[in-house]
C-alpha cells in the first residue's frame, strides 16, 4: 500500500507548520529519518543559494548520515527553523555522539530556504525555531506511510511560481527491483512552470501524449496572469527545493551523484530554471534497508526515478496549490485558470 | 545574416574531420577561438566523463582562456586528437607565452569525448592527433560565420542517441540585449531523445504545441528500432557532449555557471540523462566583444538561451542524423522513422 508521496520510503516522515494571515504566508517542512539517520548529501545548482549544514554532506567529510532534513520558508532568515529541529531532536537524544553521556549529540540537520519574504504583507514574519520545532513534532506524531500533505502548506505556504501559486508536492515510485524512490518538493521557481505558448505544464509534458488547454482557456489565463503580475511587486528572489529519497543502500557519494541528477527533473518542469535568483537545491538520503545490486550501472535506475519524480512532484505541487489574494500580493493558481488535470498523469 | 549555428558568436570557427568506412566511424570536432582565445569554463555531469585539460578551467585556476575545444569520438583514447589540434595552434605561435621566444607557446586545448568505439566495425579505429590536426585546419579554413554541418559529422559521425543515429547540432540566436549566444552538440546520449509514449522528440516539446507523430507511424518505428537494438551490441557508453558560447564579456565564474545551466538544455531533450553511463559535458566559450550589463541577474538570459539552445541543437543534431547500417550495428535515423519535421520548430 503506497501513497505516491516521499513517505512510502520506509521510515521517512514529513511535518508541516504552516502559518498565514495577519502578516504571515511561510511555513516549514521537515522530513525525518528514521532514528539513527539516512545517509544524506547535497548538490546546489541554484545561483542564489540559502542553506546550512550543507558542507557537512560532501562526500570527502565524516559525517554520512543526517537526522532530518529542512526545507523552509523565510529565505536565509527562515533557516533558523532548522534549530529548532535541533534541539527536538536533541531532546530525544538523536544525533552524532560527542561523549559519554549519551544525552551529549549534536544533530545533523541540513537545511535550504526559499524566498518568501513579504508575501503575506509583512517582511518580518518567517520561521524561526518555534516552527522548526512545530514541523519536527508533526513528522514524528504522523503515521509511518502517512500521505503527505501537498499544495501550500509548510515550506510552500508562500511559493510562487512564475506567477502562479506555487507550493509542496510529492511522488514516490517502487522500482521492478523492489527499490522505492519518493522525493518531496517545494516549487517556488523564478522560470515558468507553464509553457507559454500553449498552457500546458512543462513537467507533464513528460508524462505522455498531453491535450493541450483550449486557446480560449489559455488566453484568458494569461490576461489573468498579467493582471495580477502588474499589481505584484516583481519577485526578486525564488528558489526550488527538493528531497529525494530511498531504500537503497547508497554511499554518501551515490547520494550526492542523486541529487544531481535530480535537478534534471527540475529543468524539465521549469524552464528557465538554476537562475542567478533561484537557490535550487537537492537533498538525497538513502535509508539503505535494501542493498544495491553490485553492477556498476544499478544506480541508473534510481537516478532516472529520482529525476522523474521530482519532475511529477512538481507538477502535483502546482494542481495542488491553491489561489493566493492578500496584503502581500495575488497569485492565481493553476487549477484555477486552466482547471482540472486536462491530460496525462 | 545569422545561420543559426554557433558561428555566428564572432570569432568562433567550426571545424569537422570525419573518418567512415573500412572499419571506422569516428570523427573529431574543432570549436576555434579567436587569436588570443576566449574566456572557458566546463561543467562535467556525466557519470562517465572522458575529458582533457578541464581542471585547468576550473575559475580558481591560473589559465584564463582557451585556444581550441575539442569534442572527439573514439572514448578516452580519442582524447589524442587535442595533442594534433596543440600543435596545430603552436606552430601559428597560439597559446600561453611560457618564455622569451614568442615561438615558445602552450595552447590551452581542453577536450571531451563520446562512446563510439567499434561503431563502425574496428574497435581500433579512433581519432588520433591526425584528426585533430586535420579538423582544426578544417576550421581554420573556414569562412568567418559560415554555416556548421550538422548530422553525422566530425565527433557525431559515430554518435548514437538512444537506438537512432546521433550527431552533431548547432544552434544560435541573438538577444534583444544585442548579445549572441550559440550552442554546438554532439548527442550520443544513452537516454532516449523520442518519447516512448508518443513518438515526438522531448526537445520538440519544448518549442510549443506539437502534432504528435501518427500512431501507425510510431508503432511501425518502434518496431525498427527494436529489431535494430536486438541486432547490435547493447551500448556500454555514450555522453552528450556541448559547446555554449557567447560574445559576452563574462568571468571565468560566469562562464562555469553558463557551462552549468546548459545541462538543463540537455535534461530537457534527453530522458534520462547524466547518468553513470554517460560523460555529459558542457564547455562555455565568452569571447567578450560585448560588454555584460552590471546588473547582477544579467547574465540570466544568457543562461536562459544557453540551455534553450542546446536542447534546440540536440534536435537538429538528432533530425540531421542519417541511418548507418555497417559491421558495427544498424541505426535508424530519426527523419527515416518519422518522415520530415511535423511540429514546431
Amino acid at each position: 500500500m503506497t501513497v505516491d508521496a516521499l513517505t512510502d520510503v520506509a521510515g521517512l516522515r514529513v511535518g508541516h507548520a504552516t502559518r498565514s494571515g495577519e502578516g504571515w504566508l511561510t511555513g516549514t517542512t521537515v522530513v525525518l529519518a528514521p532514528e539513527g539517520g539516512a545517509v544524506a548529501s547535497v548538490d546546489v545548482r541554484g545561483g542564489g543559494p540559502g542553506t546550512k549544514e550543507t558542507d557537512a554532506l560532501d562526500p570527502r567529510n565524516v559525517v554520512q548520515r543526517a537526522e532530518a532534513i529542512v526545507l523552509t520558508g523565510g529565505s536565509a532568515y527562515g533557516l533558523d527553523a532548522a534549530s529548532g529541529v535541533m534541539a527536538w531532536l536533541a531532546e530525544r537524544g538523536r544525533g552524532v555522539r560527542v561523549g559519554p553521556d549519551p544525552a551529549h549529540v549534536v544533530p545533523v540537520v541540513p537545511a535550504a530556504c526559499v524566498f518568501d519574504l513579504g508575501r503575506g504583507g509583512n517582511f518580518g514574519a518567517r520561521p524561526g525555531a518555534e516552527l522548526g520545532r512545530a514541523a519536527a513534532e508533526a513528522a514524528g506524531a504522523s503515521t509511518p506511510g502517512a500521505p503527505v500533505p501537498e499544495g501550500c502548506v509548510g515550506a510552500g505556504t508562500g511559493a510562487v511560481a512564475g506567477g502562479l501559486k506555487g507550493g509542496v508536492g510529492s511522488a514516490s515510485v517502487v522500482l521492478d527491483s523492489g527499490i522505492t524512490v519518493g522525493a518531496l518538493v517545494v516549487a517556488n521557481p523564478a522560470g515558468a512552470v507553464v509553457q507559454p505558448e500553449t498552457g500546458a505544464l512543462y513537467g507533464e509534458l513528460f508524462q505522455g501524449r498531453v491535450e493541450y488547454p483550449a486557446r480560449s482557456v489559455h488566453e484568458a489565463a494569461r490576461r489573468r496572469l498579467a493582471e495580477a503580475a502588474a499589481r505584484n511587486a516583481p519577485p526578486l528572489l525564488n528558489t526550488t527545493l527538493a528531497v529525494v529519497a530511498t531504500d537503497a543502500g547508497l554511499s554518501k557519494a551515490q547520494a550526492q551523484k542523486l541529487a544531481g541528477t535530480a535537478h534534471d527533473g527540475i529543468a524539465r518542469a521549469v524552464r528557465p530554471v538554476h537562475l542567478l535568483n533561484d537557490g535550487d537545491t537537492v537533498f538525497a538520503l538513502a535509508t539503505g534497508a535494501r542493498p544495491l545490486d553490485e553492477h556498476p550501472l544499478a544506480l541508473n535506475e534510481i537516478l532516472a526515478a529520482g529525476a522523474d519524480l521530482v519532475t511529477r512532484a512538481i507538477v502535483r505541487a502546482v494542481r495542488a496549490a491553491v489561489p493566493a489574494d492578500g496584503p502581500g500580493g495575488t497569485w492565481p493558481s493553476y487549477g484555477e485558470l486552466y482547471g482540472e488535470p486536462y491530460g496525462a498523469r
